[in-house]
């Protein structure tokens, strides 16, 4: 098996599966117990903030714990703007987003709020834009730090700076494809929300973070007992937690060797694309993540190179995984190019330490077969 | 150590570790991809559902998986009357449900809903109450099956029957505490929206079910891709959802051995407890579950004998763990009885097959040593 599809989701490694048995064979117990089995679970997850926090130098902040990254992106969203329903107020958001945050925006939209969706005609949004919409009704902005699609990588340093100092509005960003990938050229502190997800770093799924500013006030999406500040209530989940930090501290040590190892590969990979008349490579922006190398096929469908490449046991993706079902045409794509063709043409090879460049001349070579069919 | 807190949580069993570790190393694809890797973690995951309508004599239903209980409770609740929000509908529940439905139901009433929370004096809500509070209105009824403080058994074949002869509302209920445990005298199939949970169940922590209608069109409480019918978005995690399945048959396979083998335990334990005066047992319902035995002390605090027989390495609850921390009162506790002191003063013994009557002697021992202070 050729594996290109680590944008979608990655194996688990064994030292986080061994992590997650470890805690649930001896640290089972309810945390929210007062006896001292339970406050030793409870110290455990308060030690994997603490860990969290050091590692990408945090101050001030609360992790709030999900089932994922699906579940972080609402609570963020919707959660800051619940408060303020039917009061006019103004949101900001871009039209690449993952449908997590774009169909959270498209609800809100529908219930009153005010939305812009920034254009990203290069993958990326303006700064001019971004600007010019902000006003003193804004009190959110949510913006991806890596697109899925893609991989095209927002200015978040400059996104920053113009949302702090141009309005009083909170910034949101979904770092899922960036976070332990990309050396972020901005404070991870200086953002007030954000969300990563661990099964993108071969972490285990079912374990979402939604890191917030401590005194930031938001108001839950799902109602019941007192954990996680009563804004995330339900029986806290240990293993899963305590595998987070194990699984961001393997992906932090390894960041920089992984990403040189992928950026080789991906140039070899383009190198070998921009051979082929019939690939487009879709990669308008300045800054690309090598993880992600989408193209389009001038005349094959990404479905139909999808399941030739899976003959050859070489998988790819077709776009998000999370919206390949329903078939929408895909937004980001759209974005770009704004050619339905291209869109539809499109697949997503995401590379990781674990292909080759082998892997990558087995996959050129089947390429160049279906092209020259 | 002596666990007598089962209710709270369980220690997940090793045949469902390895169910959850096998499918994390071999299946652990993105199960909305849409090459063969990930149609044969679909396939686990329609198997899983086809295994578990199987098991309980399901027709016509879906199961959605979700992180647990409380999102489970909250997606059949939110879900089912948001359609209906500012339409000035009605919807009922009781006063002893769990913190998720219970601040569910708050919430709803804080936006307009109208709420009946009805009474229940013997830890069972009275059938005449139910019948007389049902309106051309009411577009939802959730009663949990059995109580998770002092373990009353509601009697859910009366409810079905009343709520379909004189309604139109749908039918949720928590069955946290009775699934797998208590042998049902209704068919599961006759509810319209059921909640379970699987760490209470010797199963994993981070995976919660909520069984519904087929049919029955319910709104999204978090936004995202196309999982799940679009109700429940975010990637599906194979490992837990089929671990789900094993939880559950071996939970239902010895639930019969399990039940007769608690009853004699907990028979044992109250004919003990019935002879300290200074314990009152509050079990006031006529059909009561053995898993589940509350006490109040006449002049200790629970949260004071807890401790006391922790220092035994002796463990009981007080209360529902999602809710200790902040020590409200127990609002089981104080609708049965109007009482704050017998509130103040419980605890909650949990029993399970890996209790023995060795352990209820010590037990009872540390008690009436606490009790002769």
């Amino acid at each position: 098996m050729i594996y290109f599809d680590a944008t979608a989701t990655t194996k688990p490694s064994q030292e986080v599966l061994d992590t997650y048995n470890k805690v649930n064979k001896e640290y089972w117990f309810n945390p929210s117990s007062m006896y001292n089995l339970s406050v030793i679970c409870q110290n455990l997850i308060e030690q994997t903030s603490a860990n969290i926090f050091k590692m990408l130098n945090l101050k001030d902040k609360f992790i709030y714990y999900t089932s994922g990254a699906t579940e972080a992106n609402n609570m963020a969203i919707m959660g800051l703007v619940k408060p303020y329903i039917n009061q006019n107020k103004h949101i900001i958001t871009t039209e690449i987003e993952h449908p997590s945050v774009y169909n959270t925006f498209k609800y809100l939209e529908s219930i009153g709020f005010k939305v812009t969706y920034l254009k990203c005609k290069n993958g990326i949004i303006n700064l001019d834009d971004l600007k010019a919409s902000l006003t003193k009704d804004t009190i959110l902005v949510s913006i991806m730090w890596v697109n899925n699609i893609i991989g095209s990588i927002n200015p978040m340093k400059d996104i920053i700076e113009i949302v702090k100092k141009n309005s009083h509005a909170k910034l949101h960003s979904d770092m899922v494809q960036g976070f332990a990938k990309i050396k972020p050229d901005f404070a991870f502190n200086d953002i007030d929300l954000i969300t990563i997800t661990m099964h993108k770093l071969e972490g285990l799924k079912g374990i979402g973070l939604l890191i917030s500013n401590k005194n930031l006030k938001l108001e839950p999406i799902i109602y019941g007992g007192h954990q996680q500040l009563a804004l995330r209530p339900g029986t806290l989940d240990t293993g899963l937690i305590v595998s987070a930090a194990k699984t961001i501290r393997l992906a932090l040590e390894k960041q920089d060797a992984s990403y040189y190892y992928v950026q080789d590969l991906a140039n070899y990979l383009k190198n070998k694309l921009n051979k082929l008349p019939f690939i487009i490579i879709n990669a308008p922006s300045p800054l690309q993540s090598p993880y992600i190398v989408s193209i389009s096929f001038t005349n094959i469908k990404g479905e139909t190179a999808m399941h030739y490449l899976e003959k050859a046991d070489i998988y790819v993706g077709i776009g998000s995984a999370c919206n390949e079902k329903i078939q929408t045409l895909e937004r980001t794509i759209l974005a770009i190019s704004l050619d339905k063709e291209r869109a539809n043409n499109m697949i997503r090879i995401s590379l990781s330490t674990h292909n080759t460049k082998e892997d990558i001349d087995l996959l050129v070579n089947k390429l160049q077969e279906l092209g020259s069919k």
